[in-house]
């Protein structure tokens, strides 16, 4: 334990560091990373080995030899998780409770405004054939031009169900957003997005009988027919075709969603949050959480990231902040395109992410915790519902002696077996700000 | 991750042992063993070991050093388990919400029709003097004739009490079931067994207060008194006193169950599931799960079972299922009856059945799990709140490099501790049928 000599030589150091006043300095802080997808399962073709097995990580392996290692089921045990639900839990929101569907995190993650009523999609542009069946699930990941096909989108008028306003917004590479807007809305419907390539578009259906689903769900199928007519003639989708790319024809439509009514961070865990992420959904959460959303130019949500810019965000942009959410989200994206060498390279990179936070924020006086929301094996493509390592590191904890941090080494780590909605008391009780349950 | 042609490969391998058609083989497929009782705690008399230290089990060895090894509580750490409630969770059914009786269970397992409204009893045929003392509750664990006895039993009517008609059935050495049927029943009343020798047998009494379970208990007693009315003269009784054996003079009634009702198993885990068990409690949850009962000639559900003929019925008899339960109920009873060699000559012949097991079913396409429903330590007779140990051997899962499976390395395992709600969802996405929460 740190003697209040060294202490106040910690607190001086941290000054310069993090730029922080005096009185700011009374907290212990926290900085979480989740690393979205890290986790893997060993791969024949590669020894028996993970991609974070494979990967080269000092900096993750640092944090876990001085700190606690263990495993964390992101819901419990088994259950394959999506990101949303699993970041809710991570950020110590009960999904159960709480989770009222993907696409209004989008929406709020895009900045759109949401209102009461409104029911939010998560979209992809895709490529059709004449019949309706499905070539490219995400339109070759189109990454140029998609908010000038949004435009268009945006300006697509329902006229076979009264009284509904559609907003549209593209956000990440092939990803967008669309709202509805107006009286007698329901999320209980279902996707237009087939999931598969080679299948037709779906036809969204209501889920629940009600009158409010049906009418939603024909204002979606309208307007997924319509995104067809405005986008197949685009001289955008000229041009790709041109280049031999695929066209941007359609929007599907998926995880119809209503605002969430959180708690604010700040109440649950007495901790001024703030949220590094270049994914909207994440965003979304951390602003439905009245948690700020720093906005990092570089940061950008897809399989290319800058990490520097990153990093000096956690440091810079949170000075008043004493919890932040740093989320990465590239080996996702290589875990499900099954590109090992992918993953590795991004895990690779995130652990240099990992290096700056951890020479930046003195873990001899602060808290960093690394885990990820979800497993997304490469030699599945899909989230799979296995436990994902976790590591926190910090002032006061016993330290592991994980040589390397892996799948393997995090199940015999010292920290046991957690749930992700664990993860943020455990947090919070070691900054010092947990309230005593009892008396 | 497995190329097309090492796929094909082991396809081809699967279809010549499982003799399946193509369009099965898209499955993975699960078998889950469970070892009633199988865990136990150390013996002072024997150098601190348990049995299962003490046994020799290639097999279960083998499982455990390439698959996942950890602690199972069926229940919740400490909790006390009976089989029903432990079979209930490992199947995935919380028995919070499901369980209402074992009777029930048995009965259905017995091959008896139970109807809404019906309320069914677990029964032993036992040994009382003339002060309806019991001297023995198994009437020396009666094996033969069993049946013949029944029939006078299966006779008796209940005059106290109008609108009752009893149906009674004989299953296994000692043990029978039966059924009240008629108006305005409870299960709401207390055993007439009293659980220990010596004592006098107990009057069942109403648990809540209710005109029905007062009216359910005063049709228990009579029955009862007229089961003693109806064996004690009965031939059969008269030869094994002739051969120095305990007198079946007596049916006591303990487990008062209504039906469950359970959603299927198909829909809650999307398996095809099967049963192999020659215990009829389980074999009452599998039909109640909608779950298909093999019927084993020589699996006995008793001290001696045919385990070949098990171990064939596995790979024979589940030809269109993708899940396989099988239920070994020998080392229980020697654990309750406090025989540490039986134990560990059950736990040997059982370890021979998943060796059988795993040659048949290749499990670098398909999974195998063995765990316990609880601990029935010889040292204590009867079942304790004891952890189990758990494998899970299969294609991708990281291998815990355990040399010996023992209460003791499962504690050091790589799947840290999990309870018996778990199991269900992690095999389920093992053999990638789960699906996603959230998106």
């Amino acid at each position: 334990m740190l003697t209040i000599a060294s202490k106040a030589k910690r607190f001086n150091c941290i000054t310069v560091k993090w730029s922080l006043d005096v009185q700011q300095l009374a907290d212990k802080r926290a900085v979480l990373i989740i690393i979205d997808g890290m986790a893997d399962r060993p791969l024949i073709d590669h020894d028996y080995k993970t991609p974070l097995e494979f990967a080269n990580t000092p900096n993750m392996d640092r944090l876990a030899k001085g700190g606690l290692v263990g495993q964390l089921d992101p819901i419990s045990p088994g259950i394959r998780a999506g990101s949303d639900v699993a970041n809710l839990a991570l950020l110590g929101y009960d999904p159960a409770k709480y989770y009222t569907g993907r696409g209004a995190l989008e929406a709020l993650g895009a900045g759109m405004e949401l209102r009461p009523g409104d029911v939010a999609f998560r979209c992809n542009f895709a490529t059709v054939d004449d019949d309706f069946r499905v070539e490219d699930r995400r339109a070759g990941r189109i990454r140029k031009g998609a908010s000038k096909l949004a435009k268009v989108v945006d300006a697509i008028k329902i006229d076979g169900v009264p009284g509904i306003k559609t907003i549209f917004k593209a956000t990440v590479d092939h990803r967008a957003v669309l709202v509805l807007r107006g009286e007698k809305l329901s999320r209980m419907i279902s996707d237009t997005d087939p999931k598969e390539e080679g299948a037709k578009i779906a036809i969204s259906r209501g889920l629940d009988g009600s009158e409010e689903a049906k009418r939603t769900s024909a204002a979606v199928n309208e307007f997924v027919k319509r995104s067809h007519e405005a986008l197949r003639e685009h001289p955008l989708n000229q041009e790709r075709a041109n280049k031999g790319e695929k066209a941007a024809n359609i929007v599907l439509t998926r995880g119809a969603g209503t605002i969430p009514n959180l708690p604010s961070f700040k109440s649950m865990f007495d901790l001024r949050g703030c949220c590094i992420s270049g994914t909207p959904m994440v965003q979304g959460i951390a602003m439905a959480a009245g948690m700020e959303v720093v906005d990092v130019k570089g940061a950008t949500g897809g399989i290319k990231t800058d990490y520097e810019a990153k990093a000096k965000a956690v440091i810079e942009g949170s000075k008043d902040k004493n919890f932040v959410l740093v989320h990465v989200k590239a080996p996702d994206i290589a875990g499900h395109d099954g590109d090992f060498k992918g993953k590795v390279r991004t895990l690779e990179e995130a652990d240099g992410l990992v290096g700056h936070i951890i020479d930046e924020v003195d873990i001899g006086l602060n808290y960093v915790a690394l885990t990820a929301d979800h497993a997304t094996p490469v030699g599945y493509g899909a989230h799979t519902g296995d436990p994902v390592p976790i590591i926190i590191g910090g002032p006061d904890v016993p330290a592991s002696r994980v040589l390397k941090l892996s799948e393997a080494s995090a199940a015999r780590g010292n920290l046991g077996r957690i749930r992700g909605l664990d993860l943020m008391p455990i947090i919070t009780d070691l900054v010092g700000r947990s309230r005593l349950y009892g008396s």
